[in-house]
């Protein structure tokens, strides 16, 4: 499609509006019909099929199935788990009409699926034979939120649920834990994203969860994305729905429960992590396009013999495995052209003349670094993957770099005023884990507790609120 | 999970008791609580998704990219194309409450995505340059059905649904009738299901189509199964939603448009097509297990001999392709188990015990013939892969007996009439075309226009009902 050469907005000037510019520009979604929703087009899709790719692949090593559950259920099946319901009720959508008629029992637009599944899980689940239970769903819920955010909080989003059910809390842990630990590796592997693993205070936990782990990511912005969440909910669900199994003993006991997601808002953190004013930078090993090859004449060059050269350029590449594409478009301009896949992120740009015909070379223009390289085409495929190795691994050192920089060690109160009213970022403090603290802590700060890292040492300190005893650093922030 | 033994019902004495019953039994599917929802469990998912690899290469194989859209629209714009609206409209589920509140502007759940698209279309394309878009999606879509049955008729199903916009007519209708050939493929290579494939009357077509192309299948009790349907819209949606383009010449058109479907109600054609008393059968090129391993020892036997034999055919399998299971569980018995894998539908069963081991042979029992070999350990794969595709080309074979011994040449509408009242099955007749007609056949006969075949010639006869002039035959049904 026609780029329209219209100037991006610049993320160092204004990150936010950068944003919606830049997605909307490199085609990545357009807004949808309905207040907050949104379409994710073929290029941002692409994207997520390689996350799902790289994810399915991992699930069902470890013996994940996959299913599909209904996507409406009655509003009841919803109640019985009441930190659950409570939890959802202010989000929910509801179909009260079908057919034409009002609905005597209307129907809830799942949320989420504990509740639809795990009153199938009762009926299916009745002796530790059929433990444990692993299975997972690729879906769309639908959240009613007040403020819309392309991908980081959208109206309907697309995601991973897996929901698991164990003979004992221990298996139960491990599982929530394990999922957590994929979660990291996609973050930091393949989005390029370094990571902080922990578990979330009470307040912040999941509806109807014992325990909620999280994956925090920084932002640009200094503020905190919680990038995905696995919930140990031992048998709060299974109290509640009546999932019961023999033990191999004969006795009947509730089922240990998991569940754990992952959605389309890990691009959102994935598109403001990497990008700069020219556009998107994405990480090579989830990139739809790694290369693309733009061939280059002037009136006297011999067309033909660089097309013929690009062609043969294009096919090493595939055949070694990169992700490429031959850009020989009459229009736009070779200029434009530059300018629309460096807004779309494509990590290496080959240019290709008479010069680079002639010589048997290529000139390559690095996306994150702007760097410009001659290379031979003897030793191009081999040198093209390790550009791409070295671009996956600048982008991970230069979010590091940043996350790195605004961690900051607070131990008075002023100090974690200060840093919110300034650069924002993590802060890891003492709190003594009282709600209230917590509260005052979010009203005068808007900072919230993220998580306690899973490697937080017990300490002796104070809490930076009220100066009580307190035994761990917790990470706090302000949170998109 | 442990298989209760209850006697199936027989597919020879009621098809359809069976079909629910055995779905169940087979751990393919289940009802969910709402009514006419269904739950697809990993074994029926697994089928879904080979269906989804399968489609899904062909289509990126072709240039069609994957996209995601809104699952929830406002009503009024399914509005803008009259004949969609008036046809979709009994069948609509609403969203009336959001978070709590009444909504001014209630939201459809999507029956089908035409419209939400095309106004995504009319905005993203403004030049033939822009042209063909060749979009899809896997999704879920609801419909509010009167009476449901699993897979053929459910309140929300899975399906693709390819979207293409073009320059001209004829491109349309080239890609109309590509994707019902790639349908066609599916059903025929992989299914193992013979098909018809042809064109709707006007009263059949989809709602807003110029001309439906339908993928028509005949059951085993003599009903048709519309199996999957591709429409060339022309410009009727390009029209409604102002979707026009600017010509290489600078004038502008409206664009032409294409939309075809594969859903998981082609399953329940799979499952109705190929079972039997014992079953399920599945086709060995899509079953997601096509061999299953069980050791049988007596007590006298040196068990761990047998085990260590089983693992190594099991590797051998596994490395040669072949989607293989080792059932080695203490329970259930070794005759229930049998019967377990009988009733999934998996086409190989491989028993050893210590006689096999001894003499490096396999015992393989035939799911679809219930035939008995034994073969030797030295050439098992090649053997495994010959019986695999004999079970394929058998399955296909006796379809096609069936659908050929179940589809009569009728000139009279007394034979019409004795047919639809006994055994059923394709009618292939002369019909004038006049909708009067076909409603009359209908109401007295339950039998609709399936399709005029592809293929089928101009001829010269008189219409099965009114006795006029009529031009070619007609396949006509009683259909699911």
């Amino acid at each position: 499609m026609i780029f329209e050469k219209k100037e991006l907005k610049k993320k160092s000037q204004n990150i936010s509006e950068w944003y919606n510019d830049v997605l909307l520009k490199a085609e990545i979604a357009d807004y949808g019909p309905a207040r907050g929703t949104m379409v994710i087009r073929p290029y941002g899709y692409a994207i997520w099929e390689r996350v799902q790719g790289i994810l399915d692949g991992i699930f069902k090593d470890y013996g994940v199935q996959n299913a599909y559950f209904p996507l409406l259920f009655p509003c009841s099946l919803l109640e019985k788990e009441q930190e659950h319901v409570e939890g959802f009720s202010p989000e929910l959508a509801v179909v009260t009409k079908g057919g034409g008629e009002d609905l005597d029992d209307p129907l809830v637009v799942r949320p989420t699926s504990e509740t639809i599944m795990y009153v199938m899980y009762a009926k299916w689940i009745q002796s530790w034979r059929d433990l444990p239970v692993l299975i997972n769903q690729w879906n769309n819920v639908v959240r009613w939120e007040k403020r819309t955010h392309l991908f980081l909080r959208t109206l309907e989003f697309l995601w991973q649920e897996g929901h698991t059910a164990h003979a004992t809390n221990e298996e139960a842990e491990a599982m929530a834990k394990t999922a957590l630990s994929w979660y990291k590796t996609v973050y930091e592997e393949y989005y390029a994203i370094p990571v902080v693993t922990g578990v979330k205070s009470e307040r912040e936990k999941f509806a109807g969860a014992a325990k909620t782990y999280t994956v925090e990511a920084l932002m640009p912005d200094g503020k905190a994305l919680q990038a995905c969440t696995s919930h140990n909910l031992e048998q709060n669900f299974s109290t509640a729905f009546e999932i019961t199994f023999q033990t191999k003993e004969g006795t009947r006991e509730h089922v240990y429960q998991t569940s754990w997601g992952f959605s389309t808002r890990s691009l959102g953190g994935l598109f403001l992590t990497h990008g700069d004013d020219q556009g998107l930078i994405l990480p090579p090993k989830i990139a739809p396009i790694q290369v693309v090859i733009i061939p280059i004449h002037k009136k006297s060059d011999d067309a033909n013999l660089i097309y013929v050269y690009c062609q043969d350029i294009q096919e090493t590449l595939k055949n070694g495995g990169v992700r490429v594409i031959y850009d020989d478009r009459d229009e736009p301009s070779v200029g434009r052209r530059f300018n629309e896949w460096e807004v779309k992120g494509v990590p290496l740009r080959y240019e290709v003349g008479s010069q680079e015909t002639a010589n048997r070379t290529v000139t390559i223009a690095r996306r994150d670094t702007g760097e410009k390289i001659v290379i031979d085409r003897s030793d191009m495929l081999i040198k093209t993957q390790e550009l791409l190795g070295a671009i996956q691994r600048n982008l991970y050192e230069k979010a590091l770099v940043f996350q790195q920089a605004n961690t900051t060690d607070v131990s008075s109160y002023k100090e974690f005023q200060s840093i919110m009213n300034d650069k924002r970022g993590f802060i890891r403090a003492f709190w003594c884990e009282s709600p209230i603290c917590e509260e005052k802590i979010k009203e005068e700060t808007k900072a919230t507790t993220r998580c306690l890292p899973l490697d937080a040492p017990e300490e002796s300190g104070s809490c930076v609120s009220c100066g009580k005893e307190a035994k761990r650093r917790w990470i706090f922030a302000q949170a998109y």
